[in-house]
């Protein structure tokens, strides 16, 4: 029997919101759709933040009701405060997704707080919704968990204790986010060994980035501890528009085909997957899509070989 | 302490046999003496086969005279037959690489033999070089061991029966080579599992590629197995001319950046060895160079954590 590996498709928010041109919420309707016929089961949508820091998420409230009526997708949303977190309710989002940076330099560029003052909002946000009638999965991302562009290296030890101030105020799934791609797989292996211990089945998910090539690899790190849930991209689009040097997520084409080709299930049909990409090479012809799969075909070795872990 | 990882750079080789442009053998001795420099002590610097299927490799019999100046370098050749053996043997090389598909297939594409005749020339080749006065390390490469875009998926069970095969005829090491990329971590753990109860410890290597983007994290995968050695290329360029829809060699940029992120030991100055992909962007401007840690820069964190394995 395989193992299930729950994705996240974070392209509409982490991969627009760093893109060259604008998708028009029609196209990100029609990609959204795309990427849920493919097996896609969660995707995160957009976010509920500045539209003046990021315009390309301005539209996010206008494409929930539409995206919310896609049969099975669980339908996830970024917001950075609790007018955000708010704004994400009301519009009827499924999943808060929460950003908590370890280093406090890049918490103040991201949302202008630092890491404390950041997971007291996290403790707001979590007493709010619970007050609400309505059910709200609220998943914390520990953002540069692995390194830092600006602070450089990150104590193994105070991503521990963030993450163990996170869970204290009740989110339902912690992450541990490589917001530069810095992290490799020793380290993968070190930090979240460190988490579980601090949080136990809390953390749930990896966030990675590929900006040293070592993305996949480093998700590998992470199946070998038990993470069993990973954000990817379609074409490996996205980065942070206030980390620099960090450069896109992990493709999900190719983080599909190294799942399903190691006996995991993922609920992707790779072919359709691959489909997906036209609409949005068509929208962003600036952007260059990634992917190993992509480029090469679907092997005709796929599936043929027995699953085994 | 650190634990040893042997990389050896197969750019000279497998990179430019496969490059749209030639390189002119001036270019080739100074990219050589480059790498070199950046700290790579093993280089596969061309091939004693046909100048007419692979024009690049013209020279290689010009070169070895140079590159064998080059102090602490241990120059490798590969050849396909006991004639390119013994070419190489005769041009001074102190390792012959010889590959022996496991697919049948491909095989005959690539060197015009069976798999079982190709064992056959190997055994010859092992008898006529320990008949020489000189020493010469003679490594197997056993291709297309994760599977053929020809043949399709390979049994585990041929790979370990063709290993075992050419560790009889006396080879000193054996590698396993994913022809064309189709390997996944779990198949490089089930396959390496296996090479290594028919031939114990004379398997060594891994040459991987990245055609599906897994490309690292099938070396991480051997690496959990106890693989240390590799080969990979400069930039990512490679494929083999007789295996369709295969691409480049794992980057040896972003291998070096993650091996010794993992506190392993290669030997190699990262940012000379950056340095000298400047060069072959000159002489190959047809070609793309690929490489995570090249194009986002050396991370300040790189170094910093202590080396933990």
């Amino acid at each position: 029997m395989n193992q299930e590996v729950r994705l996240c498709e974070v392209g509409p928010r982490d991969g627009l919101q760093m893109a060259k041109g604008m998708m028009p919420a029609a196209d990100k309707l029609r990609w959204i759709r795309q990427l849920a016929q493919a097996g896609l089961r969660e995707i995160e949508v957009g976010s509920f933040v500045s539209a003046r820091l990021v315009p390309q998420m301005a539209d996010t409230g206008a494409i929930l009701p539409e995206v919310l009526k896609i049969e099975g997708l669980t339908v996830c949303a970024l917001a950075c405060n609790l007018k955000g977190a708010i704004a994400a309710y009301e519009a009827g989002a499924h999943v808060l997704s929460f950003p908590i940076s370890v280093s406090d330099t890049h918490s103040h560029a991201n949302v202008g707080k630092g890491t404390d003052a950041q997971v007291e909002m996290m403790a707001a946000i979590v007493d709010w919704v619970r007050s609400q009638p309505r059910a709200m999965r609220i998943d914390a991302a520990v953002a540069t968990a692995f390194g830092c562009s600006m602070e450089g290296a990150v104590l193994v030890s105070r991503v521990a204790r963030v993450a163990a101030a996170v869970a204290l105020t009740g989110v339902d799934e912690i992450a541990l986010a490589d917001t530069v791609g810095y992290a490799h797989p020793a380290q993968v292996r070190d930090v979240v060994r460190a988490t579980q211990d601090a949080v136990g089945s809390q953390l749930t998910k990896l966030h990675l980035h590929d900006t040293m090539g070592l993305g996949l690899a480093n998700a590998l790190a992470g199946l070998n501890e038990g993470i069993r849930s990973f954000d990817s991209c379609l074409g490996g689009l996205g980065g942070c528009p206030f980390a620099p040097g960090a450069s896109g997520n992990i493709v999900t084409e190719d983080l599909v085909f190294m799942l399903e080709s190691m006996g995991f299930n993922t609920g992707v049909d790779l072919g359709r997957l691959l489909d997906a990409r036209a609409l949005l090479a068509e929208a962003l012809p600036q952007e260059t899509l990634r992917s190993g799969v992509a480029a090469a075909g679907i092997p005709k070795t796929f599936h043929d070989a027995p699953a085994r872990v």
